[in-house]
């Protein structure tokens, strides 16, 4: 099968969540992904997330970096060591993309900025991924997803009308940011194939968030509005959040006039289906009343019967499901959202690429590799000899000997 | 200036969120984007999110819809009638890429489904944006943002321990899945140039949710863990939430022994730098004690107090900030994350593409549209004579004449 990425190589000084998720995107789409990581413990993704009890359980490595590292090679590399570096250099000749995610300055700390790279390689595409840009009052400051929840304004949206600030329970401005890396080094590679000239690529954290809360700062600067939380629901309409049902939560939205007649009528139409609840302006006046309705007749239900009744009705619903009901929804599998993959004998599940190619699908190849697993492999491929691998291995380019 | 999509055009067929915001991006990168609207009412989101008041005040149209419309042309069509409809394939005929989110088989009913169009367009990048996919036991289901926040499990682990499910207060699986679109478009478009045939991207709600919980999906697989909703912390590490200060919260995140030590020092020594505390997996069991002697602590200063003593001893701590501040925060500025464009005399600003190319920027040069403010113009480009605009006009191709 012939994939986008086909003899697109690249080299990757990316740990933990966002720019390792990016890389393994160009694996999905047939990318060479060679991963470079410390010779002590290597990507501290590999821990993350689990007792120590319940790693040793599943075997090593950790579920999140099983989510996010397939389809790549890894090399183990101590770039702390001239030794280590002097690799690193030689495999970026070969190499059409780098990603990292190190701190502003690292990287060229040690001979791998772009600005040192770009004239020896000038069809290099280099992506640097950081918390808050490379430039500005916070660009030295060390950040994380919940870093940037707080400082995106996320976080004085989210939580109960009232409380105070919670967490999205995902890393999402995290995983956002991942597929920004992906957009802006794919376009970069398009724009390399007709002009035949790299670049450099830059995204942060910071700017993913921005992008998230992008429609409630246009709004805060045209009407000063600053919205707040409200549990499930949000501004724009009502209804438009959970509801109770005998058996747990749905969400319900019908934020037309149109749809929330039909939602009415499917509900109890007495009850809902008055003049005074008719318009959106009126349902967002009443609000409190429509919600104290609305859920009186909601708890009448079970959420499978109500998931029913309302999606028969077209009025958009969805059962509030736990993770587990979520991973296991057949609605997922049906879409090709699901990659399974033999690992040791056993069978495994991974979530696919976010985005479906009909002619160039992304695939699993190669599950999640062992720290340094294809070491050798690579050199050999980079034109290292085996003395030559075992100088290198002698000056601790691989970490203590 | 050169634009990586110079030359490239989109047909838009997309509204609200996600599909306009990844035509916006397309637009950034220099492709002219053509949104066709409802002649009636246009974009829906055109009105969304603020009270007609405000809409009066602030002039049309409302903040999102600015928020993910500029640089694109606007035409009016009715695809409800075979004029409008014929118009629409007309301008397929000039366009590398189509853009929809209408439910599956509507397109299709139009004759502009994919297969319809691929043999007499094999350089057509098709893309179908749906909720849960075109396949499958719930793809004939409306769903929004918030139904594939309940869907996905993410409510779930949102929201105050022991409390009810929570929304992430911004349209996130909306806005994610418009990376998706990008990146997936973008890998076809440069297979395209690589191969000379264009295909099929797929993605949807269902899938951009995945993406964000693609680790938990991983670990419930693997060990049957359920995560539950934890208000600002989570089950990785400790400390990893917000605290209270004297004048609002902070988070503070500190997964490594190393970090956690430099913090303790930091914030008091005597208090926190206890050897009880010195391990992450101690931090973990003894999650209530840790975090009740840091609230304890923080209490004691200011938000920026603490922002910058644990910045200087490298520490992630961020200022929990409303939407203002983070909209106005200095630093978004200066990594180039703000657009400013006047329009109508008036200086504005727009969130900036979430990416930076160093040699092909994405820039603004043209605000929202008025709703088929191009009409005309494209159809003159596309090739129609006055007499046969006019004629169009008289078959109902632009709406009630």
């Amino acid at each position: 099968m012939s994939h986008v990425l086909d003899g697109i190589r690249v080299l990757d000084f990316s740990r933990v969540f966002a720019a390792p998720d990016s890389t393994q995107v160009f694996g999905d789409l047939g990318a060479d992904v060679i991963k470079i990581e410390t010779p002590d413990r290597g990507d501290s993704c590999r821990y993350l997330g689990v007792t120590r009890e319940e790693l040793e359980a599943i075997g090593p490595p950790s579920p999140s970096f099983r989510a996010f590292n397939r389809n790549k090679r890894s090399i183990a590399l101590d770039l702390g060591a001239e030794a280590g570096r002097r690799v690193a250099r030689r495999l970026v000749a070969d190499a059409d993309i780098l990603v990292n995610n190190f701190r502003p300055g690292t990287m060229e700390r040690w001979g791998l900025g772009y600005d040192e790279l770009k004239e020896a390689h000038p069809r290099l595409i280099y992506c640097d991924f950081t918390a808050y840009g490379s430039e500005g009052p916070l660009s030295h400051i060390g950040a994380n997803d919940l870093a940037l929840q707080a400082h995106s304004g996320l976080m004085s949206i989210t939580g109960e009308e009232g409380g105070g600030p919670v967490r999205a329970g995902a890393a999402i401005i995290d995983l956002h940011a991942s597929l920004a890396i992906v957009s802006g080094v794919l376009a970069a590679l398009y724009h390399r194939e007709k002009t035949g000239r790299g670049q450099r690529v830059e995204t942060s954290l910071l700017q993913s968030s921005a992008h998230f809360l992008s429609y409630f700062y246009q709004d805060y600067w045209l009407t000063g509005n600053l919205h707040e939380r409200m549990g499930t629901a949000n501004h724009l309409s009502v209804p438009n959040q959970a509801f109770p049902t005998s058996d747990g939560y749905v969400v319900i939205i019908a934020p037309s006039d149109e749809m929330w007649k039909r939602c009415a009528q499917a509900l109890d139409a007495e009850k809902l289906d008055v003049e005074r609840f008719s318009t959106s302006s009126e349902r967002l006046r009443l609000r409190k009343e429509v919600i104290a309705a609305m859920s009186q007749v909601t708890m009448r239900f079970t959420k499978h019967e109500l998931h029913e009744k309302l999606s028969a009705a077209r009025v958009n619903v969805s059962i509030v499901q736990d993770i587990g009901e979520a991973a296991d929804h057949p609605q997922l599998r049906a879409i090709g959202g699901v990659f399974d993959f033999e690992t040791g004998g056993a069978p495994h599940r991974y979530i696919a690429t976010p985005f479906r190619l009909s002619e160039t699908p992304g695939t699993m190849r190669s599950p999640p590799p062992g720290l340094g697993e294809q070491t050798d492999e690579i050199l050999r491929g980079a034109g290292y000899s085996a003395a030559e691998i075992d100088a290198l291995r002698a000056d601790g380019a691989f970490g203590e000997t």
